[in-house]
């Protein structure tokens, strides 16, 4: 069975799961979203691209964005990033604070203060990162029309109370440079890159294809990528991440705007777009899709 | 360079931190091994063994015996076993109560409240569990010899107050059917069980390989025997899970013996023994060896 | 107003409560009590008793006794008991093992790790602690036929898992001397301690009068006595020590018997007994008639 | 012995202590203070003043004017305010997030948390409320001179990372209706009014005094004034609550300004400063020097 038959057969099976979870509303520009959206695309190494459902129209990447600001950190700063943000499962929901105030660092890059931390790095390293960060995001994904959503990114700032305590909370502890408020304009402004399935799923295959990474001056070893790979593993999806990795057996990383891109090292990669997200912020339809295509494939990291 | 001439090499490599780390002294059965001893061993599905150092000299398992409860557990229970244990990495120290008491359920089958909990089950599952476990075990790793060391698992009930701990906080949560005191000796039994790095990379072929999973009547299907993997890539090693994935990128299990064993899928399995531990509980030179071994094969899941 | 108009008005004021709450029914000695037993009796300093309801009838004193033996502890150890247990507010619930696991030694001598810390301490000073603690008790209630529930004591054993748990993780803590089960079976058989309000009102009396304490050879100074009273005052209503300071005004200490003792420096001691809970552990018709009788006579140490 | 020679007595005993415990020096208008200054002051309700030191000299109150806000919203509020914030001790530092995060609700009035709601009750209840709370202070310790620092003020919202997280954490829950900026200005600004011992003195003898307590339109029954001083008792001291009462035995306030003000009821207030302070953030010698007052007069609530 090919990867299109495959899919087919997978979107299929989850459609009975469409009106379950809730769509992400605590900002109105995700809350007004068509909740019963639904795209699956896999990009091969081999050149071909199967999809089926939305798979053009873009969606807002949210957390998904935290792989692409990782890759930037590492490859200017090496593993003396490891300094300043940890590697570790957090063990607990992804926007809590216990841990940070208990051990004074976020425990991965992928949960929110991790993540302000990376924008910290990047604000420190270059005299535009916005632009850098967009430019190598359309390299990344070969589109030259991805973009930062600015009502997006604005809302955010204005209801983000949570954010804001997490990254005060940080400058406490001298583990951010930069003016809070910086920080925090340019945190929100990543999350809010928006891509359709077909460009996020090209954006992972960078992950997955053991080539030469190197895009837009972001260059990255082999070892660095499959470290990358790895961080996704243990920590890509909040604390889900064990279900995910059980489930489904592939470095991924999953967004509150519905999105979760996954890959299959050497072989492809996969991403998945359904509003509606379960308990644990990650989408109901999105985990179900990956579930059934690994294991209708047989084909998982394990 | 085959598997040989690699181990050899990486043995060299990873000499000078002999003196590194401390063995774990709380019963005395385990300070008085030779801290020096340091064996590896890669079994191959092809059927070739490559070997270095004490690799016929057995040691404790510990933890790493809990890979085999669980397989044992999951093989009786089927998915149903997760209601009594999570798959969560526990992102705190591999013997908080912290979490047990927030959560009434332990986090994962492989910090000790987990392991605890799936001597429970094969307690309430089986008539004879110590030989029917023994059994098992014994066709894992090919040897009739292997056994308990009644020393090891009597001394560790004598001083295992934590462990006691656990297990009373587990009752009165009323995770655990069976009494407090059957069920904790039985759990040290299963940690005393002792093989020689051999014997240990030949049980972890089994959750490599890809064949039939069907040993001593506890039979799995490819899909579980992949989740087990899972299992242990994100929540084998302690609160150090993330740096073990990182750093080797290879599902596994590590012991305060000083072991570790872990798998490189359809391929081989690896068995490394050295008992200093670092603080968090791992083998120094152990993790050493198999971040070389992957590093210089390129050769890890991601 | 005179004390017995005042108690016989109060106890009329709060009848209307009398269905509310919920007996502790952990253990079938204590479920079994009528419900609906209620006595309040106050010990004047000027020497007279005043009494309404089921003033003769004993109930189990349970964590009541902690201020026994706290008594009986500082005047062996004095100040330097406080290296064994501290004396700040929990914040958390009574038998919460996250603080101990936390900082390593029990918060205060009220929660029931604390109170095990005692009873070891009892242990290790005398060859015969089990009749000291009682002879001690019966001369502060001056009552011969005060005595432990053995039926009590062995019932709370068989099902004191939370407090087995506690027991075991001081052990590992290296914060209790004797075996386990010494420490436990001491500690349960104090708790059941019996006596009826007016020889309870008669126990506290001597907390309260400023006279000499000498009672069968445990000897306090009047600092001494006062400063049982502040931990009382700041510990002695397990998380809501808040609410009963604000409410009442009055040094106590309350039980899961449905009993609680409080008394007015230098005036009088008061017992009162329900056996109906609140959601806290704290009997819901004695903590209202305590509130009423400090607003009625307008007496608080505030 | 009266008063005044208790005081000298009491001031020379702690001499010795003078170079002991750390300025808080957080911002420079307060690390700035003269660190061996030193000033304790009693009001007594039969109207003489006692004092010795540097008790004319103002320094900044900070945490102690918690107490006057309390007052203040309690009035406007009564029993309802306890649905906006606690009042059980915390059992954590002062400015803990984990138990903020965990409740969602602060544990009581005097942790930095449960400060800021009430500052913005205090927002949302006066057109005017910087006016008001200031006539409300005058009022209290009698000068018209009495002010807010701005300069303290203002130093303390470009650092105060902290306080910023944790309103940004309450707004997030809903705690407060107002701004994060404005609320968080009005905290700091209460917090830098600045007193000499004679003023906090006075300012305290309204809790102590058992007469009417109006003053600029702030007024509170005795009941209230008693539950404010029952406030002050178990959660007036950071997490040395519990010491604080064991040693001194009086209801109180202290701030990291170095002040510490108690009360006596129906008998005295008592003002001390010394700006060193201990590891909990209390003044060394400001509680040495109540702890041996009570001891010499052998008057405390207990």
């Amino acid at each position: 069975m090919d990867y299109q038959t495959i899919l087919e057969k997978v979107s299929k099976a989850v459609a009975p799961l469409t009106g379950e979870g809730k769509v992400a509303d605590y900002i109105p520009a995700l809350a007004n979203v068509n909740p019963n959206k639904y795209a699956v695309c896999i990009d091969s190494i081999d050149g071909n691209l199967y999809a089926v459902g939305d798979a053009d129209e873009r969606f807002s990447l949210q957390s998904i964005t935290k792989v692409f600001s990782l890759a930037m950190c590492l490859s200017i700063k090496g593993e003396e990033l490891w300094t300043r943000v940890g590697k570790e499962p957090s063990g607990t929901a992804f926007n809590s604070l216990v841990q940070l105030e208990v051990e004074g660092m976020p425990r991965n890059p992928f949960i929110n203060a991790g993540a302000i931390v990376l924008a910290d790095v990047l604000l420190t390293s270059f005299p535009d990162p916005e632009a850098r960060f967009l430019s190598f995001v359309r390299e990344l994904c070969g589109s030259d029309t991805v973009d930062y959503n600015l009502e997006v990114a604005h809302s955010e700032r204005e209801t983000g109370y949570l954010n804001a305590a997490i990254v005060n909370l940080l400058k406490y502890h001298k583990k951010i440079e930069r003016d809070v408020e910086e920080v925090l304009a340019f945190y929100f402004k990543m999350c809010s890159i928006e891509m359709n399935c077909k460009e996020l799923a090209r954006a992972f295959l960078a992950f997955a294809n053991h080539c030469r990474f190197d895009y837009a001056g972001v260059s990255l070893t082999l070892s660095q990528v499959k470290r990358i790979n790895s961080v996704m593993q243990t920590c890509g999806f909040y604390d889900e991440a064990g279900e995910f990795s059980y489930l489904v057996g592939l470095p991924g990383k999953s967004g509150v705007g519905g999105g979760i891109a996954a890959l299959y090292p050497r072989r492809y990669s996969v991403a998945v777009w359904s509003p509606r997200l379960n308990s644990k912020g990650n989408s109901v339809m999105g985990m179900k899709t990956l579930e059934l295509l690994t294991t209708e494939t047989m084909e998982s990291i394990f």
